[in-house]
Parts: C-alpha cells; structure tokens; sequence
C-alpha cells in the first residue's frame, strides 16, 4: 500500500506511515484549529515531492491562501508556474448561493454539481495526485434541511470517488451533540479530529484520528501546535492538562 | 440450542458459547471502533467452519472489504472460489438515493425492497447460515423524518426474519441521547455496543452486550483492542481508566 | 385489598404484599432490563396458584417466547393445554404497520382497536385474572407525532380499563429526558422502572417503585440481577456503588 | 387575611398560618410525589371544620379516590352525604378527547368549558370554600402545540378566578427544563413544588414553596414523607444527603 | 446624569446612585423571585419624592397589587387620590387573547398597541417620571412563535422609548438556554437578573447588574433577601454558599 | 502586512501587533460585555491617527452612543465636524421590520441591502479606513428561520468585502450550543470572544482570540476589565479563578 506523507511533523508517525493512497480523508475542526493551514501543508508535501495537487478553496479569497502560505514558507505562485499546483477559488461560492436563495426558493441547485465537475476535469488535465477542498461546509450553508445538506455532500463525494487522488476535506463543525450524524464523516475513508478544550480557562489543542480505514493507527487525541512551520504534532507524550 | 462462534477473540465467553443460531444482532457503535472488521471476523469464523456466507457492503466498495480482511489474513477471493462466501456490493447504494432523491421528493424508493430480495434469493441459493449487513446506516440517510427511517428498518428486518441465517448487522451511531429510540435495537434479537469514551484526552474502548434475547450473557461493559487479527476482548478483567 | 403476588422474589415485598387487584401496572426500562423475563414470571406465577392468564406478546416471536419461558423453568404450552394461559401472537403488528403506512399516509389505522377488542374477548372466555402486554412500544412506533403516539395509547388503556384482570404492560423507554412526558405512566395505576446505570465502565439493575396508587411501598431504589429463576430483587439493602 | 390550613402537617408553618383564602394554589409533582393525597388532605381539613369542598378528579375513578381517602382515614362517603364534600368524576375525560381527536382533528374542542361551568355551578350550590382538581394534567394531553396547551389552561384559571373558593390544582411535570414555560405555575397565586431526587441509588422527597403571593413564607426545600395519615413535612431541620 | 434611586436598599450602590434617567430596565427572574415588589419598591420610591408614577399591572389583578403594596407599607390609594400615581389594571389581557385565539387563528391582535396607546397618553396627562409594567411576559403568552413574540415585545419597546419616564419592566424567565435569544433584554438599556440557586436543597437568591449601558456598576452577584419592606441587596460581602 | 490598533490595551499584544488590514473581525459577546465599548475604543483609535471610521448603531440611539464615548474621553461630535468620522444611526432599523413583518409575511425585505449600500457610499465619501457595525443582530432578529437569518448576513459580509476598510462587527450571542452555526463567525476573519463566566457566584470576564487568519496569536482566554478608559486586557497572566 502506497502511503502518502501528510506534509504534518509527527502526524505521519500517527498513521502508520501517512495517509493510505487514493483514499478521502476528513478534517475536522471549529474554527482556529488550523484546517487551511493543515490544507496547505498536505499541498506543499506533495509539490515538495513532484506530486502535483489541487487546491480548491470555498471560503477564505485565493490571495489570503496565497498570503497564509507564504507565511509557512510556500510559494504558492511560484508552483503554479511550474504546473504542480492549480488552485482553484471558490470563495465567492457562498455568496453565490445567497443570492439564488433570494430570488428562487424551490429549484435545486446545480453548482455543486458545476464545482464537482470542474474538479474531475481539472485533476484530470493537470494528473494530481492530491486534493484538498477547503472547506466544505461554504457547499451547504444555504441549504435549509439536514438532509438537503446530506444530499449536497453525497454528490461532491461521489465525484472524489471517480478521481485517482488522495483528498483532503476540510469541515467547521465543533464537536457533534449525541444525536447529530456527519455524513461527510461516514462517507470518508479516514478522519481526524481538531478540538480546542477550554477548561479552567485554559486552551488545550489536539488532533486525534477517528477513522482510519486500511490501516491501524494510534487511536488516542494527541498535542498540537500552530507554529512558524504550520502545525507540529507531540504524538509520543500524553496530553497533559 | 445451536452457538455460532461470533469469531472475536473473548466474545463468546461473554455470551456463553456465541450468538444463538438464526438470530439478528445489532453492532452499534461509532466511527473507527472496528464494526466492519466485527463483521469479517465473523463471516470468515463460518468459513473457517465451512459455514457459508453472505457479506453486504452498504458503505466500503468492495475492494476495499478485500483488503481489509487480507489485513486480517482472510482471502476472501478464495472462499468465493470456493463458493463458501456470497459478496454482494452495496456501496453505491447510498450515491443512488441521493440521485433519486433530487428529481423526486415524494414517490416512496423501493430500493430496500429490492435489496431485501437479492438477499433472500442468495441466501436460499448458497445455502448460507451467517449474514452481514455492513452497515444498515446507509439505507436511511436519505430519509427525512425518523419515522420513515424506522420504516425502511422495520422491511429490512421483516425480511431477514424470513431467512434461516444468523445476521449480524451494524449501525454507525453514537451513544443515544435520552429520549431517541433506535428501532433497529429494539427489533434485533440481540444488541451489541462498541463504545469509545474520551475522557481527560485519553480513549478507551468498550464492548458491552446490551440485550440478547433467550440467553443469559455477560452484561459487564469489557475492553477491547484492535490488533493483526481483528478485534480482542479483555472479557476477565475490569475496564481500568 | 387482595394482592396480587408478581412473581419477582423480593419484589412483593417491596409493594407490600403484591399488586392490588385490577390494577394496571407499567414496566418501564431499556434494552436488556428483563421485561420480558418480568412478565413472564407475573403471569407464571398466577398460573401456579390457578389464576388465569393471558400473554399477548407484540415484538418476540411466540415461539421465543416460550423458550425464553422453558429457559426459566415454566412450561407455557402444558399451561395452555390446561386452559390456564392464552398466548396471543401480536408479534407481526410491527411489520404489519410498515406495509400499511407505505401505502396510506392518512387514514387512522384501526389496529390498537383490533388488538384490544380480541384481548377483551380473550379475557372474558377464559376468565383471565392476568395479563401482560409485552411491549406496548411496538403499538406506537409507526405513529409520526407525540400526541398520536399518545392517543394509542389511551386507546388501548381504556380497552383494558373495562376487563377484570391485573394487567402487567411494559415499556421500552430509557430514562425520560426532563420535558418528555409518558402517557403510558401517567395512566397506569402503579409504575416500575427498571434501570441500568453505567458508571466508571460497571453497569449496576436498579428497579425502583416509582408510583403504586392506593397501597404504601418502598420507594428507593434496589438492586436486582437476572439469574436462572428469573429476576431477584435484593430489597433489605442499599445499592453499593 | 384569612388563613386556610392546608391540612399537611408542617406546611402551614412554611407559609405563615397556611393558605390566603380564596387563592388559586398549585401543587406540581412527578409521579408517586403524593399530589392525590395532598389534595384530599386539604379537602378534608376544610370538611373537619365545616367548610364544604368540590374534589374534581380528572385521573383516578371516583372509587379509586374513595378508597385511597379511606386509607388515610377520611369517609367521603359520609362527607358527601352530609353536604360538606362534593366529588366531580371527570377522570373518563381523558378518554374522552381520545375518541374526538381520532375523528375530528381541527374543531376547538369545548370540553375545558363544560368542566369549567359544572365547577362554577356546583361551587355556587354548594357554597364551597375549597376545591381541588386533580390534576389539571388530563385536560391537556390531547392538545398537539405548547400554546393549545395553554390556552386550555387560561381557560380553567379564568372560570377558577371567577369564584371565591381556596382552589388547589395539582400538575404532572417533573421540573421544567431550562427554556420551558408553565403557564399554569405563571397563572396561580401560589406554587408548591413536591419533588424527588435520586442521587447515588437513593431517593430524597422534598418540598419547596416556590411562589406565594401577598404573604412571607419559608422558600428554603424541606424533606416530606408520605405515612399512613399523608404528608408529613419535616419544617425544622435541614434536608439531609 | 440625574441619578433614579431604585428604592430598594442596596442595589443604588451596585448601580453608581441608581438608574440613568428614561432609561428602560429589564428586571428578570424566575417565580418567586420578587418581581412585583421590586415594582413596587422602584414606584413607591418615586412617589416618596414627588415623582409621578404608572403602575400597569398584566397579571395580578389591581386588588393583589394594593394588597402586596400595603404590606410593604406603602398606601397605593392614597397615592392615586393624590394624583401622584395612576394604576391601570391589564390583568385581564392574559384571558383576553385566550378568547381571540380561539375564534380567530390568523388575524394580527392589535392588544398590545392598543396598551402601548394607553400608557402613552397616561404617562402624558399625568407627567409621569417613572414607569413600572408587571410582567411582559403576560403580553405573549399567546402567541406561537418565537419570532412572533418577538415582534410583540419590539412593539411595546418602541412605545415606551417614545415617553419621557424611566421604566422598569418585568419578565417572568428562567435564565436562558445556551441558545435562547431574550429580544426584551436585547433591547433594554439595563438588565437585572433575579436567580435563585438550588443547590444541596438550599435555596440562594442573588441579583446581578448584567448590563447597564452608559454607566459603571458592579457586575458580581450579590445575596438579597425579601423581608418585610421588600427586597434588601447585600452589595459589601461576597455571596457564602 | 500593515496592522491596525485595536484601541483596546494589552490586545494588540495577543495579536501580534493589532489586526491586519483590510479584514473583517468580528467580536462576540453577550449583554454586558463591552461590545459597545470596544467597537468606539477602536474607532477613536483610528480618529487619534488620523485614520477615518464609520460607526453604524443597529441598537443604541445616536444620542447614547455619544454619551458612552464621552465618558470614554472621546468627543464624537468633535471629531464628525472634522471629517474623521461619520457616525450612521440604524438604530431604529430594528423596530422598522417589527412593522413590516406584521403587514407583510412572505415578500424578502431589502433592507440589509440598503444599509450596505449606505455604508459602502458613505465609506467611499469619506475614505474610511476603519468600519464599526454594532451589532449585527438587530439586522437577523425579525426572520423566521436561521437560514434566512444567514442569507442576511451573507448579504452584508459580501459588501463589507468591497470595501478596503478594516471592519469590526460586534454580534450578541452567548457562547453557542454545541450543534449550532454561526455564519457570522465562519464568514469572518477574525473571531474575538468576549465571556462572562458565572461559577459559585463570581462573575470572570475574559477575551478569547478564536480565530484571527494570516497571523498568528495568543489563543489563550485573558482577564479583562471595563473601566473609565474602556476595556483592559490582562495578557500576561493567567485567568484565575
């Protein structure tokens, strides 16, 4: 089985290895947990190693990526230039859907499918061998029913399944409530689990891998930190509080 | 009354000697506590036995379920050479609903119906006296209101009820909330909860026999592992944390 | 005030003496609590002294039933040969509700009435002083909304309000969250909950005497366990945790 | 201000001599808190003194409420035939709605209006100065939307206000969660609340008055306990875990 | 900045001399919790000294409030033959809207402005300086949606906003839900909270400055206790529990 | 990258010299946290330097907002005759849809819109460089649905986005609920938090950076004060409790 590094010190060490080939992962976390950042890093390990890749991004405008990974040591333009990298900006998507959602309330909306296909052809032309789609959440926002959102995120997944990449989604959503179900989590191959704790006024980060298809892996939440380099992984100590 | 070998490691002496025969038992439990390698351990006990099989994959396409149980050291090609195990791939499953479901909102989808046939048929022809379903989950994701969730549930089991086979099915769903009511639990003969608990940043995992009908069973909550062989149960010593 | 003794060594004595005549009680407990083993112990125990009895079962299979009866030493088919008891197979309703709420979304269905109309009749040709409706969850789980679930219910405790027997229903239903409200409780005449706490990774049965109109009882809750006999309850000292 | 003993022992001294006349009291407990015997113990207090009192059941059947005041020693009988004490059978109501709401689910039901007139009629008649309803619960289970609930509610309370008895209204709810509002808690001039915490496996009854309009009263929780005479509040001491 | 004492003994402190001048104040509490006399405490003290004051009472009828008054010492009815205070009774508002609701299921109820109206002209004739409504909460008890209710209480705002009084208005809530929204303490210049705290079954009450817009003030919460001349605040020490 | 000053004492620290420019930040809190304050400190922080702002009121009247900034020192009125600063006032924008939504249900209301286009004319006029809306929530109270509630807010996030201003909004929300989504703050590139926390009867107040894009940060909570000169955050030690 091939692995493909995932460009975080010690995470790789987590996994056996790094992520199993052609596999979705998902990356959970609420915000300020580092998921553009973890994006990037998946990205640049790639182009570090000739792997070209994709970056599409929903939320944040393609020149803040470009600014947030210069301030890792990436230069996004640079490997453009070079054909390893396409990014691919969906920031404006989300509002997009807000002005749909205005004048028209009962038509389904095809831009998921647009969005999916954009990518099938681009990672085709381009032969990626890493996807990152940053986040997902910016897709369902205006959709109102849970399982209309089910629905949006069923048909983006079912398109990754047909490319030969290794994807990297990323999802704002806290912590679920018991009874809530991520299909975006189920439908993936691997996940893992950014969580800030705040007790006794304290911040606590830690990464932990969920799910992990194919493959074992250290299964218990480890430290994390966002620093110069992106984030750090303290995967041989226990988190200590 | 006839045992089958539930294949795990210390399970069966939890429920003295194994799941009663012709029996429906319901794995519960979340992402990454091992519901998928349960069910190989299971199917391939029989095959070991020359007890035929049957697998549905509602979720994992069908390669991946091979590899998976290479993992474990089960050639699942070789027994359906040898005709002691029936694959049947389901996985798509989940992407056609959410096809239907966007030209349609409110013809009911007889999908399970159909499912629930192919199975009948197939258990009668091969003779198979052990059933996996892996995971039911995916059936009822595209319904919107849990009373048509439990109605997809309730036709399933209606049918499997009809077949003399020992099914063990598995459902990706966390701890209830007080008030839910599964009703997969309620209709199976037999309940089995595998649990990951985080507390103070450390995970421990815990299998607990919940129900099991017309048999007396350890109802202890015991660790498990997931090792080489699949999982393990630590079923004679208490869960220290 | 005759007494109507439950069967449940311990239990009696919890009640001060037994049941009281005619009166409706409620079971109330999650998966694996022993409702079953409950019932068939109260309506057992009538059996040895010569009260008539009838078990109308609406989730198991009655051939379960009466294993899970040998299982604990009763002998139900001679008690029916011997016009003692009056097994009623209500164990389809459930699926029964399924096919009929496929094809009819709107229309009340007339089941409960069926099922109660057949139990008063049962009732009067035997001269049944027992009866045990087990469960009475498999009667509501096809209604969409509380207050049908809730009428149902009514329903069916008026039917049995009119017969002359002590009735014994139980109750799939885990601890109620704060703003629930339990019909089924609220009407019946004396309410037992059967728990299971997890704690610390031990489960501890506690059954507790939560209401028992017209007679005084112990209201803390006791242990129990299931054994070879049935349910014991250890009534003369505190649950140890 | 006139006081009105409320008949349990130690509550009068929570409340500075017992009831202001001509109040509308509620009384709010789960099940098995003893709200039916608090009720008789207060008509029956009025009738040992002469002061005529409407006991309206809308539960239990009028014998079951004969019998249970038997228990504690009163003769409703006797009372009833000495023209101090008159009994409203009104405990088939809540089967009552059940048969109207299975055929007709969008008519405003007058049923709240009828009770509410006998009331007014049979207080005038009667010249009572207590009354108890018993409890108020039944006159809104088959009411689909919180706020139909309480419209049924303001609906008693106005015809309540309308007469000049001391009335005491009993209420099934455990206690409220957070965001849930009693209209009926809101409405009366009074508020006691009887309730029982399990804590480590044991149950402690406590009552507390949480509102009493124009007179001081004692709003700290005291333990109670039901004896063969009623309710006994232990008023002196503090409540012992 | 003209200072408005609050008439109870210890919250002046807490507020830097008292209420801004035309400011609105939220006063927000559970049952129990003392509303009504702090009402009266803030109205009786602007009497004192020769402010004129409206009391609109939407819940306890006129007769209760001059009741509750006089024990409090305070003579309402020579307040009002002296034209220094003006009462007007909306106690009955909370029925009203129970009729309209049920005849008529859709038309807007202009209730509210119609009361908005009348405290307008009143305060005007009168040149009154402080206002006191007790509680709000009566104004949207009947309507069904949050966002309805919310509409109601934005309209009574925007009415008071118009005069030329400082207002203290009354609002019968627990506190809230993590996800509640209170529109009327949005929209209040001030909010003080009313809690009482159950705790090891004693009862704590305390008051707490949550917002106070264009002053300092304190913002711990501080023990207070309902005596015989209202409610007195214990702003020096911390509350012991 | 160019930084602003926040205005508020010992924040610029956390953020690693003030926010970036250009950005939209927005801060949360609920009743009582300073947000008012905050949102002036950093306007007139911008008037020191010469740096042009747009304050926009959504709730406090133009009148109070002066007064909030003159007890802060800063002289609102002053600094708008000098052309430094353009005060909007929409602080009847709240009570404007309270009249709409009661004549008219179901047509989309187009305010928002024209409140966007006001500030982007007015920031281009004046060549603001610094924006406050404060708070966004009087502009979301009025909808039905937090869908529509996003799309109001999707609406004018993709205004602010046009304008080269550095934007704080502030938005009245507790800490949310764990299955709740915040557009605002998903939308935003930066997330300050602002907590009161009330635990054994004190009240803490702290500041939490929760997000803040292409820049790195303390994301520890720190202490904060609100006094004579506005908000003070203690960044170098620890919260204690």
């Amino acid at each position: 089985m091939t692995r493909i590094s995932t460009g975080v010190a010690g995470l790789d060490e987590m996994l056996g290895g790094g992520f199993l080939a052609n596999k979705i992962i998902l990356v959970r976390g609420g915000p300020g947990t580092g998921k553009t950042i973890f994006s990037l890093q998946f990205i640049a390990e790639g182009a570090k190693k000739g792997e070209k890749g994709i970056y599409l991004t929903l939320e944040e405008p393609i020149e803040s990526v470009r600014t947030a990974a210069a301030n890792l040591g990436f230069d996004l333009e640079d490997l453009e230039k070079k054909k390893v990298l396409k990014l691919i900006d969906g920031s404006q998507l989300v509002y997009k859907f807000s002005d749909e959602s205005k004048t028209n309330y009962n038509v389904p909306k095809p831009v998921i499918s647009q969005i999916a296909n954009q990518i099938m052809i681009e990672a085709e032309c381009l032969g990626a061998k890493r996807l990152a789609v940053d986040p997902i959440t910016s897709a369902i926002i205006h959709q109102r029913f849970p399982t209309d959102k089910r629905l949006e995120i069923l048909e983006l997944m079912k398109s990754l399944r047909k490319i030969k990449c290794t994807s990297l989604i990323t999802s704002e959503s806290a912590s679920p409530s018991e009874d809530e179900f991520f299909v975006e989590e189920y439908l993936a191959d691997g996940v893992i689990i950014l969580a800030q704790t705040l007790h006794n006024f304290v911040i606590t980060k830690t990464v932990r891998v969920e799910k992990m298809r194919g493959t074992r892996h250290d299964d218990q939440p480890r430290k994390y930190e966002i620093g110069d380099k992106g984030l750090i992984v303290y995967n041989t100590e226990p988190v200590i509080v």
